[in-house]
């Protein structure tokens, strides 16, 4: 029995973050499905794994942790030597790797997951008309944050530095619903933003955890 | 000169997280104030310094940084030998550690920061009334945050163990434009919650940050 137990959802963008890490790593683990739409999320036995709720939910023997950047960090400098390398050692290049984490959990996921959820989730899953109001009003809103990736990956060929990190693999869940929408042209019109994204969706690890969605 | 200046604002709470850690890492630095009411952060200069238009903004020598809590975090492993120790050099507490600094990011920041702008910025700054509906749905919102953090600190001193680390002083800042308003009885009616805000109000760094204010 793995030693590593993620409790989480194929379809959630956390969860999946997740699972690239431990698949970057090449770690074994074990995968227990949460059925979200039976709200076993928030019931007593998943609290008691994160109080808020959410997945996913991780543990590394007697260690629990959850909250999905907070897992990953600890994936990676924990198991350093297994698989991708995934962060800096220098201090430096790993600053600037975090303030690019830091931008994708404050600047970007918020209004990225908006619009996956009223042009993906809501059609898709729930079978409802998206929100034309909050639609074009976070569209422009990510428009003008790719513009900010655009210029750093103009200058760098991934967003923390040379080296494909966390800070990119942050971004791929949420990234891969809103290439199945609209907002596909948003990264389509920018060349350093859609080279990124051919570039690390054709990543071998992002390919098994997608492979799990179909399963 | 100081190698490590801070561009921002004395009553920013980013800006007040960046200069806390430094005070608690007793490192010298040069504080450029940024005036916000003249937009001075959306100028081109400023610009160049954060893309995002936001302060503050970090210079190390020729290292240059952006979003505060990766500013914090380079502070606390750059100069893990200064000062008060921020971070854990144990991966397995700081793995906790990291999780309730996402926990203060993602969940109780954006719950805290609108009850701040309503119930403090609005009427002492702008003098004009906060808007009751977004009160009302954020003070119980905050109610359910803090419940959870109450629960954390009645089994640990402090959220990521038994030393304050980045993790409480994160909060600081906009803890201390809440314990302005109403929302003062949500942790006073909470006694671990209550115990934790006097013990980290009180620390050092923390007054002389406060200070700055006033000046």
């Amino acid at each position: 029995m793995a030693a590593i137990k993620v409790h989480g959802n194929p379809l959630s963008t956390a969860t999946m973050r997740v699972l690239t890490t431990l698949y970057e790593k090449e770690l074994d683990r074990e995968f227990v499905i949460v059925d979200l739409r039976a709200g076993e999320h928030k019931k007593e036995h998943f609290l008691s794994r994160n109080p808020f709720g959410q997945v996913p939910a991780f543990e590394d023997g007697d260690l629990k942790l959850f909250e999905s950047r907070a897992i990953t960090k600890y994936i990676a400098y924990e198991y350093a030597d297994k698989g991708t390398q995934l962060i800096y050692q220098d201090p430096k290049k790993m600053a600037i790797t975090s303030v690019w984490m830091e931008v994708e959990a404050l600047q970007h996921d918020k209004i990225a997951t908006t619009l996956g959820m009223e042009l993906g989730y809501k059609p898709v899953v729930l079978g409802i008309s998206p929100n034309a109001t909050v639609v074009e009003e976070n569209e422009p809103k990510l428009a003008k944050v790719l513009d900010i990736y655009e210029s750093r990956l103009a200058e760098s060929k991934y967003l923390g530095g040379d080296c494909f990190t966390l800070a990119d693999l942050h971004h791929m869940p949420i990234m891969h619903f809103l290439l199945g929408t609209q907002i596909k042209k948003l990264f389509d019109s920018r060349p350093h933003m859609s080279a990124w994204v051919a570039d690390i969706t054709a990543r071998p690890a992002w390919l098994k955890v997608l492979a799990l969605q179909s399963k």
